[in-house]
């Protein structure tokens, strides 16, 4: 099973395949989708869109997994970045794709086991659960993995329960 | 000129065409595009993209003019209704068409020549305007209408500018 996770962006859109084969998970392609500053914003979302739609077409990914936007205070970022996520989803239900979407507590208890970790307590575990020589940079593409991973591990759950479950 | 109002949401979409003629302004086409509650939210995504683009692929437009959302508290609706307006940017970039933007004080203003106008004030005015019968319902078409309609204006206006800056 192939996971595209996404840390949703305007100006960096973070982006990190992973494969899942029985309790294993490998990296296979990650990085980021970047817009320029003082273009429309039409023209943004746009590019972020057919990024998307590329990557899916290349990677070809099983599902696809957000981290959610948490904003309690900049509602004009939010709603930003929430115009931008849409045309991502877009991007993936077109492809017929499954889309999940975590918490940054949900990626944190998944990746550290523990949700008040700090984000580079995350991106370290990140780095060794990946083999990776060092940090993926800009953060957005080590959060893109991390959800990326977290969709991992609530697959293998869920399909656990459906085994124990007999459904 | 042929231009697409458009009021935001992910329940219901308003939608309103209008021709420009000289300083004429005739109504097309106005209805609305409406989601089911408690589908996912890609689905809604889904259809209120696909809703746009098969509305533009019938009446071809030649510019799009959205209000501009405004929120002030509720950050998650804020959110949601973003997504799907990313999504119906998204349909008219791709279609190669101009993107504008009113704020709702703008709108009332082009329409009533009065910011504060109450929003019972502005849907009669756009009723009268377009020589209709009655106020298009729900409220969300007549407001499609007048952002069509501020957008018919401020067109003029600029063009006129033009003229006498001779540009």
């Amino acid at each position: 099973m192939r996971i595209l996770g996404i840390d949703p962006g305007i100006a960096i859109v973070g982006f990190g395949f992973v494969d899942k084969v029985g309790s294993k998970v490998t990296p296979v392609q990650y990085g980021c989708i970047q817009t320029e500053a003082h273009t429309p914003e039409e023209d943004r979302l746009l590019h972020v869109y057919e990024g998307i739609v590329q990557l899916i077409d290349k990677y070809k990914p099983d599902a696809v997994a957000f981290e959610k936007l948490f904003f309690n205070r900049n509602v004009t970022t939010a709603m930003i970045v929430s115009q931008a996520r849409g045309v991502m989803i877009l991007a993936a239900v077109q492809k017929g794709l499954p889309v999940a979407e975590y918490t940054p507590l949900q990626v944190k208890q998944a990746i550290v086991g523990y949700g008040k970790a700090e984000k580079k307590q995350v991106q370290e575990m990140v780095r060794i659960y990946l083999h990776l020589k060092e940090i993926p940079k800009p953060d957005d593409v080590a959060d893109a993995l991390a959800v990326a991973i977290c969709h991992a591990h609530s697959s293998t759950l869920n399909s656990k329960l459906k085994e124990v479950l007999g459904k």
